[in-house]
């Protein structure tokens, strides 16, 4: 709950006001970044910070992220159908949508993934026909879905849920292949919120081990027999649409994982930090070395992040910024490798009273108290109090779903990733540079305007 | 708990019984292998056989080894004693000790890493005379001693406990060169036991969510002025001798790491590949990379151990049987690394699921486990439940303490097994090798009957 | 000299005459990109994809980069003593010298390694004072200078060479802190020229093992009392600003990394590539998953070097653009490993005949021929000579000193980027950030301005 | 030549004559053990220790183990068929060879790898016929084979080799099923020599470049209608048993690889070291860390190698000791990765030079010489020479087909070694495991026999 008000504070926060506020032409006014369409890669640069430094506030994940980068994949998508196909309900719908949410700076949660039952058979193969949400009814105003999503971010403290298709489609898959946006008090839908590690000990309460500062909410999506009026609903059996949405959508979520993870990174790294200085080893050479090798990994997801954000791409006529797909791939995949080798440096550091500090209790009763004082200390201008706290805080970050699962499996599992890569790099063109210098003959030159990697071209 | 009563278990069970029994030559019956004094390589090698198939039983640490790695330990310290300066009161003191421990199957914690203070100084450097454990009075009867052992395994459920010193000392550090046994009732005796992770959980009780498997103690040992009778005291300002404790424990220890953690790892690999048989993506290539991957890093920490056990060495005339270093930090050191890699891998295949499955609450309220059961189905033949089940185990295996803060930190951390590794390394005799080979002539050839590396002489 | 010769013709060529031209404001017309001094990030952007696209053309380094990270740096540093100091002598000599190059589009190498003698002392320490480079003589005219620069790349082919110093210093080093550029056939220059894996091979001729494609030229430049006059002498004695010399320049290098070693990346996986195609096994999943991570790693390192461009910075009044060094250090730190990696993986896709396959003098043996064009063909389609021709390309890039070696090594050894990445990334920030999501009371709150991580400041 | 003498030496030298004799039961005397039979695990111990022995000696392959391997995978595959089927002129025709081997000390290759064509199909599928090595004729007195082997350690110093099948075959491959042995000089085998990196700098002589101390010879043999008397025939169109042909050598000759690349590591270690001592920066702490880390790895391949010998099993009645497959692989994947590693660290430390370090013939250059000597001498009691020597040394070795290319391929490339990991891993058992701990009822308790992982029947 915390963290999710952070992204609304952060819009009044001296620190972060420049980068949480945006002009947006659609309402012709300042909105909070999180509902706003990127107008070029500044704006992108700007997402990508804005989220390091809102990691630094919370030290979660915020959760307002997939709901944006809903925002602007409906925005591309829709003015594409529009622009392609002539077909401008769906623009139209949207733009009125998303003024309605800007003006009311509402929070909302972005649905993609469906349960998909067996994972290897398409939606309309499945035994279990709502294995991917899809509309049972047509009416007058508006249509029936039923079906769930998996793993939403936010899904407890949102205003509104954007559903989006999950995966490619077939003529025979039509009716999953829709998009809408409906409020989370509609009848029928039901939240199921998940486990975090560690959860129970929240209602000790507490200072230390209440987890007073990081939480967020993932949780199961059920909707039964939802219904969605017209002005909702931005896709409507328009199967061939399906793959450009996850595309879209999946790459600026990619993206996005530059800043807050690598902002979860700064939190370790100076828990880590603050933890050496507590045991009389942050100058020790062994030491130094772990905290630059987190420093150089952390980095590097940024880096990336930067590299998709800069080297964006405009996918509409007039506007519809995308980052660049190669370089959000590369991003993410590294953000699903090297958080688990920042969090082990982290244990390395800290020290083994990470896996066996006493808890807040036995801290606080007046028996001990003053023998875990004496022997929890370390330097001895640091109370034991903030050895113990610190610890916490790294166990509670560097153990997370938001740090380590949601790093592998956000945005798209690291198969995903790859798939795009290998995709995205153009295989033939670097056989074709090869070819060249070896002297093959038979090769026909490679097409000389080429790129060197030829970018995925969403519209396909 | 559960973890604990395995080990008596494991001498009586089927699959188990031939390796948790030997035969004692002390008290000239067969004892359980976890109060076993080694008595050739073929020892050592049950022992780390004996440990992954206990891990297989239990899910998590079963918290005997170090008090039998102590027990190892104390017999060759101070048959050494014995051995070299003639003083054989303090081997006496201990075999009366062990046939004590042997015949009634006493449950002993090994308490050696202290708190330690300002890690920079020795003990009697130190601001707080109390950060290292030591002889604060000498009685007729016995001595009394004070100080706190921190990340002592086990604490809350053994009979008794070896403290042990942590580090080399000078003269000066003589007070705090100590070790004896006593009971975990003795006056004087305060336990305070570590969070582990979700541990608050168990409180909810409960047959998945409860952790009804897995779960071990660490935690504080504070003693608070407690006496103990000279019939059980091992070592008494000798500090000397505080060093060969120190290296002879932790590679006893780093060697065990082999047995125990890769047992973990099946664990890991068989949840993981259970749940991808539950989505239907068993057979998927890159699952199956991933699962070679998991079982090659898993089978190469084991392997390691295998060899410091069958390149054992003998330090006394009549057996003291100890692991070889090398192979003992080779083993550790990897097992220092690994399970982070391990746990990314099993994660990546378990899905995002495994950071936003429902709690059990959830899915046994009756209105709930009808969609429940709908939505967390995979492949038809598998109850939903099964997928829950696995997930949980999965989350609380390849996240626990166990498998990560104590890989990294157990018998010593990362860079303890450097600097032995460095040290049994021979650098000098490695540049002689290459120093003839390249022809250089002032180099003197190195001693040809020289070892490739010459193993650090517990002697010294 | 074919690597070098393709720095000149990329300016004609179709495919690079965009971005091997550029306009300079300081003679008004066009000039090859390789003597230009940045005036915006995108120029820096614009080099490293030049050089990405150049490596395709040689496959090997085209030996101009350091030349022109000397210019850019000159530049900005004699542009530094002008503004902060109004001593403008030095910035009018540069540009001077820079329109004498420009016009010429001379080919220049930068001299910056010194030999360092004994490495952990000062250049005025050392028992051989000429282990730096040094002014030994002042005369009315100019300098007389001694010592020598080693891994001088290019040293064999260009015009000129720029003379630079190589560490900090102090006031005793005096001496040691100079700059200027001299023709390479001024007297007492001597060129030593280092050997290269396979170099030999060339002197047999031959279009496949003579390396008709890929060589470059590094080694060592003696300069045995070389004068130089006073219009190419661009620091003299100025130890305080020896610093800024290799901040500055090496970064600009660690920035280009990002572009050649990802080019040379292209060309082995475009090997790796059409070896597989040749031995049927392109499509198997194992060998997909191979060459997807080569070229993951391949983005990665190529990804961070365009953040270093695009977050460049203004370092002077009128322009002096810098690359941000934070993501230089993590370009190169990345070109410090993976290249290994990327080896390793193509040599794992093109089989053991990478080590045995037959000499070109073998292949053209009349008698040898036909059973070497039926045994070393694959896929029928293609000649067995294709086939050898790859696996000697991949050869001669995936084991040259340019792909592996120059990458440890090139802009800095991998330690000098960990202490530039130690020194940027704020320590102390992160900690405060830790602290106040940790409850820490004592911690005064970060100031809320400070970036997440404080750019080095070249101005120090 | 050298390495390859060193194997007839290390029977007559004092550090080595220990390990590198054997008592044959076969001809009741000791033999070199380059041609012995394991008797038990302790001769396989042997194999790993005398191998890392020999590297030092050498700094390259040796070329005898692929023979040596050969002998025993024969002594097992006839005696199985002895043992099993009950023909025994197979295994009698062995012995009578082996005799022959052992009293002569005869050299021998082993030749397994076929050319293989297209590697998708099986041999009696490839549109070239001879694609693998088969029998085209029967005669009264012998066979005649054609084909040709590739990647053949030794091919140009042996006395006889021993061809093997290469792989798994179906009854329509039964030509394909032969094995044999022949000397070298047999009419029709023709050998080519592969280029190995650097080759043509042996021309030059000299004692530097000429690299004295490492070359080893691989290549293509082959067999153009080649004559093989009965007598010499192990096995002939029995495919049944091809595919333990494979399986038993090529674990053999993965645990080998624990000893000589081990071995070739400390040469690497130890020149490292070297340049460090002679740049003065061997006890800074990077570098350090980079030695220990370098030690770590190579130890961690020598463990697994150890581990596979202890481990080994009986497969004949009367001996056929082999080695534990799992660890055996598990050797060898290590073998395939950590190379790479320690050389990138090599390189780390020994500086850039390495790449452009003068050629012996400038070295030797009275002019250049002077001026050599003092700018490429680092600490002061070193000369230069010593350093140039120990670059050079490092070169060709950290940069060798024998250090790189052969550990990625020999004994079968990695994908071959993480198919046998796989077979081997009992993931079912894994499962079962996990679903016990879970708690899942519908799972049969795993039987409570099996091993953790059950090994791979060779009998099968």
């Amino acid at each position: 709950m915390k963290a999710f008000k952070a992204t609304f504070d952060a819009a009044f926060e001296e620190d972060t006001r420049g980068l949480a506020r945006a002009y947006s032409p659609f309402i012709g006014e300042e909105v909070n970044r999180f509902v706003h369409i990127h107008q070029g890669p500044e704006d992108l640069v700007a997402k990508v910070k804005l989220l390091r430094k809102l990691s630094h506030k919370v030290g979660t994940c915020f959760q307002r992220c997939v709901g944006w980068d809903a925002l602007n994949t409906l925005y591309i998508v829709t003015g594409k159908i529009a622009e392609r196909e002539g077909r401008k309900e769906y623009f139209n719908r949207f733009l009125e949508y998303l003024k309605y949410v800007q003006r009311r700076d509402l929070a909302l949660a972005g649905a993609m993934t469906d349960v998909k039952g067996v994972r290897t058979l398409r939606p309309s193969e499945q035994p279990n026909r709502d294995a991917y949400v899809h509309v049972v009814e047509e009416r007058a105003d508006g249509i029936v879905v039923r079906g769930a999503k998996a793993n939403i971010t936010g899904v407890a403290v949102v205003d509104e849920v954007v559903v989006m298709p999950t995966r490619a489609m077939t003529e025979k898959d039509a009716e999953y292949a829709v998009s809408f946006a409906i409020p989370l008090d509609t009848p029928g839908v039901k939240v199921v919120v998940g486990r975090q590690l560690n959860d129970a000990r929240r209602l000790e309460g507490g200072e230390i081990d209440g987890l007073p500062y990081a939480f967020n909410h993932e949780g199961l999506l059920i909707l039964d027999d939802v219904f969605v009026p017209w002005e909702r609903v931005f896709l409507y059996k328009d199967w061939r649409w399906a793959s450009q949405f996850v595309e879209i959508f999946s790459n600026y979520h990619r993206q996005g994982y530059a800043g807050c993870k690598s902002g979860l990174g700064d939190v370790i790294i100076g828990a880590s930090y603050g933890l050496a200085r507590r045991l009389g080893i942050a100058d020790k050479p062994h030491v130094q070395e772990k905290l630059t090798e987190m420093a150089f990994l952390n980095e590097a997801m940024y880096s990336a992040g930067l590299a998709a954000s800069w080297e964006a791409r405009k996918l509409l006529r007039d506007g519809g910024w995308w980052v660049n797909p190669m370089y959000a791939n590369i991003t993410k995949h590294l953000v699903a490798r090297f958080p688990y080798e920042i969090s082990r440096l982290a244990h390395d550091i800290a020290g083994g009273l990470l896996g066996t500090a006493p808890s807040e209790a036995d801290f606080r009763n007046p028996e001990l108290r003053p023998l875990l004082e004496k022997y929890l200390q370390g330097v001895p201008e640091f109370p034991a109090e903030e050895r113990l706290r610190l610890l916490r805080l790294l166990e509670n970050t560097s153990l997370s779903v938001a740090y380590l699962i949601e790093s592998v499996h956000g945005a798209g599992s690291p198969q995903a990733q790859r798939i795009s890569i290998q995709r995205i790099y153009d295989l033939q063109r670097a056989e074709a540079i090869a070819s060249r210098l070896a002297g093959l003959k038979a090769e026909a030159p490679a097409d000389a305007k080429a790129e060197p990697h030829r970018p995925a071209e969403a519209e396909r």
